[in-house]
C-alpha cells in the first residue's frame, strides 16, 4: 500500500468506484506510484476495473495520457524536416495499410517517422510483417532511424525500450485482469505512445466489428472521438477514421503474405474499390492533408494515384526495406515471401452468398498455422497464413475454395480449416453490402 | 496467472465483469487458487471489484460462502448439549449486546459457544471489551472453551487461527482495494465464519445508518436477506434483525466503559425503552426461539425479564469472566473498569433538539482517545472512551454536556471533542423519533 502527499491508493480507488472525477495530481500520483512499484498491482487492477465500469471524463483521460506519456523517455523529431505524420491502427486482421500508406505519403513529399509494434493474438503487427523480408532488422539505433527518414522520407522501427513504461506495465496488467476493453484505458494507451513517439500529426484507424476491440459503431466512434480530443488537447493535429473489421481488410492474412499484398497494391495490381485499396487511400489522404501537402481530398487523390501509377510508392517501400538491411528482390518477386510446403484450399461444402466472414476466426486460423503468437515467446513462421478468395456479399459454390491455407507445419491444419469455415455465414439472398468506412472524426 | 482444469482467472474475471453467472466449480477454482497463492492478488482484486459492480445471485453467493467456509478447519460443536446459538453484529458503535445477550440466553438454558473478533476503525470488538477486565485471557485452547461452555452454558473466545483463511486473505485485500462494500462479499465473509464456527442457529444484527457499512434500509435489508438465505441453504436456522446505527446503540463507547454499561444493564439499572436494552432483548429473544427454548416472543420476554431481575444473567457474565481468568470485582464495582486521569465534559455551546448524533464521528472520537485501533498493531487503553448523556430527539441546553470524555493521554482531546461536537445536528423543533429496529428477516 502506498501513502504519500496525503493520498492513499484505496481512497483513489473508492473515488473512481463511486463515480467521482479524479484530479490530475491524483492520477499522476497513482500512475507514478505504480510505475515505481509503490502502488501494488492489486490496487492498480482494482482501480482499472473501476474505470471499466465508471469511465473517465475527457479531462481525466487527457491527464492519464499525459502522465503515461511522460513516464519514460520521449522522442524529439524536430531535427527532421517538415510535418512528421504518424498513423495508427487499433488492430485488425489482414490490415497491412502501414506498408502501403507510409511509402505513398513519403512519395508525395511527406515525412513518416514511425514506431510500430508486434502482433499478438489474432491481430498482426507491422514489425513482424517487415521481418518476413529476409535481412530486415527493425531494432535499429535512433541515429540510424533519423538518417533513413532524412534520406528517403520514411522509416518504421521497433518502439524504443524506454518509451512509455507506464503503458507497458499497465497493459500487461490489463491483459490478465479483464480490463482491456475500456475506452479511456485504450485511448490513453494508444495516444501516450503516439505522443511520446514525437509526431506532429496523427491519423488513427479505429477498427469496428467482430474482429476488433470495438464491436459496435457507437463504441468505435466514442474511442475515435476520445483519441482525437486527446491529440487536440496535446497540440497535435489528429484525425480518426472508423473502418470496418467485420471481415479482414485485405485478402492475405500472414506476414509474408501481407507484404506481398502490399507490394501488389503499390505495383498497381489491386483495383480501386478493393477495401484495402480504399482504406489505404483514405488514410494516406488524411496524412497528406494533416501534413499540409494538399488542400483537399481531390488534390490528395490525384497525388496518391500518381504515386501509385508511377511506381514511386513501391520505390519508397523498396528503399526503406533496403535501408533496414532487407533483401529487396521481393519487390520484383513478392511470391518469394510466401514459399511454403503445402497450399490447401478450403471450401464450404455449401453454396450461397457470403453474409459474414468473421475476421477474428480467420485471424486465429492464421495464428494457428504459425503466422501469429499466442504468447509473446511464440515463434512466427513468416511464410505461412492464408489468402481469402472471396469477400462479404459474393456468391460461392459448394466446392469453390473460399481461402487457401499456406502451410509448413501440418499440426493445426484441420483446426485452422474448421475455423475458416466457421468464420463464414451463407445466405440464399444477396446480403446488404457493408461500408468500408463508417466515419471520419477530426 | 493461474491456468488449470481448462480455467483461466482472466476468463472468470471477464465473465463477472460482463454480468455473467459463475458456476460453483469456477468460484471454487478461483478462491482455492487464491488461498494457495496460484491466483495472484491482482486478479482477485479485479474480480472482487467486478463483483462490487455486477453483484452475485443467491447460488453464487452460497457457493462462495461454502468454498470460503471449507478453506480451513471447521469447529465441531456437536459434543456440546442442546442447540448451539450464535449471534453476530455487522459492526457498530457502543454495541455491547454480546456481553448482555450471551449471559441472558445462557441463564435461560441456552448454549452460546461463540468466537468473536477485535475492533478496527470506529467500531469496537468483543474481545477487546472482555480484555478490559483485568486478568481475562480470550486466547484459550479449544478444550478449555468446551469445558467452560459445558459448565456454565456460554463462552466467548478469539477466533482460532486456522478458521476460514480465505476470508482472512480476501478481507485484507478488500480493505486496500476499495471492495469492502459489496453485499455478496460482506455476506459470504460473515456467514463463512459463522458457519465454520459450528453453531446450529445464528441471529444476525445488521446495522443500518451513518455509522454502519449499510447506510440505507434497502441495502441493509438486502444484506440481511442474503445472509439469512445462505444460512437456510446451509441448514442453519438463521434470523436477521436490521437495527439502527445512526446513533451509538449504548451510551458508552470504549472497552471498559461498555463492559460497565453491560453490567449495569444486567444488574437492572437500565430501564426498558433504552435502545441497548430493547435491541438486546430482541436479539436474546430470537436466540431463545431458535434454540427451541420458548414458543413465542411473550414467553421469551418473560424468561428474559426473569433472568434480568433475578440477577441470573449477571451471574452468568461473572462466571464466564472468572472462567477466562478475570478479576470479577467489576461485577460489584463496574466503575473500577474505567478509572482515568481526567473526565472532560463536552457541551455544544448552542441549545436545541438533537436531530442527529452520528455514530461514526463518535466512534472515531473514542478511537482517538485510545479506545480503538487505526491499524491492527495499535495499543488500546481499556479505560478510556466517552459516555453520551443525550440521545437523538432530546433537548439540550447550550452549556449542558452532551458527553464526557474519559482521558488518560491528553494528546488528542481537542480533536476528539471537536469530533463529538461535529457528530451533533441540532434543530429548533423536536425531530421525528427514529426506530431502534427496522426489520426482522427470517
Amino acid at each position: 500500500m502506498e501513502r504519500g502527499n496525503g493520498m492513499r491508493a484505496v481512497d483513489l480507488i473508492l473515488k473512481k468506484k463511486n463515480g467521482g472525477v479524479m484530479s490530475k495530481p491524483e492520477i499522476e500520483w497513482l500512475v507514478d506510484g505504480f510505475v515505481k512499484g509503490k502502488v501494488p498491482d492489486y490496487q492498480m487492477a482494482a482501480w482499472m476495473m473501476a474505470v471499466c465500469f465508471q469511465g473517465m471524463n475527457p479531462q481525466e483521460t487527457g491527464a492519464l495520457t499525459d502522465v503515461m506519456m511522460r513516464s519514460g523517455g520521449m522522442v524529439d523529431l524536430s531535427a527532421l524536416p517538415g510535418v512528421k505524420v504518424d498513423k495508427h491502427s487499433t488492430g485488425g486482421v489482414g490490415d497491412t495499410t502501414t506498408l502501403i500508406v507510409a511509402p505513398l505519403v513519403a512519395a508525395c513529399g511527406g515525412t513518416v517517422a514511425k514506431m510500430s509494434g508486434r502482433g499478438l493474438g489474432h491481430t498482426g503487427g507491422t514489425l513482424d510483417k517487415l521481418e518476413s523480408v529476409p535481412g530486415v532488422n527493425v531494432e535499429i539505433p535512433m541515429e540510424r532511424f533519423f538518417e533513413i527518414v532524412k534520406e528517403i522520407g520514411l522509416c518504421v522501427m521497433g518502439q524504443t525500450e524506454g518509451l512509455v513504461p507506464a503503458d507497458k506495465r499497465m497493459y500487461a496488467l490489463r491483459d490478465v485482469t479483464g480490463t482491456v476493453s475500456s475506452i479511456p484505458l485504450i485511448a490513453s494507451s494508444v495516444m501516450s505512445k503516439k505522443l511520446a513517439a514525437g509526431a506532429d500529426a496523427i491519423v488513427l484507424d479505429v477498427k469496428m466489428g467482430t474482429g476488433a476491440f470495438m464491436q459496435t459503431l457507437p463504441e468505435a466512434q466514442a474511442l475515435a472521438r476520445t483519441m482525437v480530443e486527446i491529440g487536440a488537447h496535446m497540440g497535435r493535429r489528429t484525425v480518426a477514421l472508423v473502418t470496418d473489421m467485420n471481415q479482414p481488410l485485405g485478402m492475405a492474412v500472414g506476414n509474408g503474405l501481407e507484404v506481398r499484398e502490399a507490394i501488389e497494391l503499390l505495383a498497381g495490381k489491386i483495383p480501386s474499390g478493393d477495401p484495402l485499396y480504399e482504406v489505404s487511400m483514405l488514410l494516406a489522404s488524411h496524412m497528406l492533408l494533416l501534413s499540409g501537402l494538399a488542400k483537399n481530398e481531390a488534390e490528395t487523390r490525384a497525388k496518391l494515384t500518381q504515386a501509385l501509377t508511377s511506381g514511386a510508392g513501391l520505390q519508397k517501400l523498396g528503399a526503406m526495406l533496403r535501408a533496414l538491411g532487407g533483401d529487396v528482390r521481393c519487390i520484383e518477386d513478392p511470391d518469394s515471401l510466401c514459399i511454403v510446403e503445402k497450399k490447401i484450399p478450403v471450401a464450404l461444402g455449401a453454396a450461397g452468398y457470403i453474409a459474414a466472414m468473421r475476421a477474428e476466426e480467420i485471424g486465429v486460423a492464421a495464428q494457428l498455422l504459425g503466422a501469429g503468437r499466442a504468447t509473446k515467446e511464440d515463434h512466427i513462421d513468416p511464410a505461412v497464413g492464408l489468402v481469402m478468395h472471396k469477400r462479404q456479399g459474393m456468391h460461392v459454390a459448394a466446392d469453390e475454395p473460399v481461402a487457401t491455407l499456406y502451410v509448413n507445419d501440418p499440426a493445426h491444419v484441420e483446426e485452422a480449416a474448421a475455423l475458416v469455415r466457421a468464420a463464414f455465414t451463407l445466405s440464399q439472398e444477396p446480403p446488404a453490402s457493408m461500408p468500408m468506412v463508417y466515419d471520419v472524426i477530426s
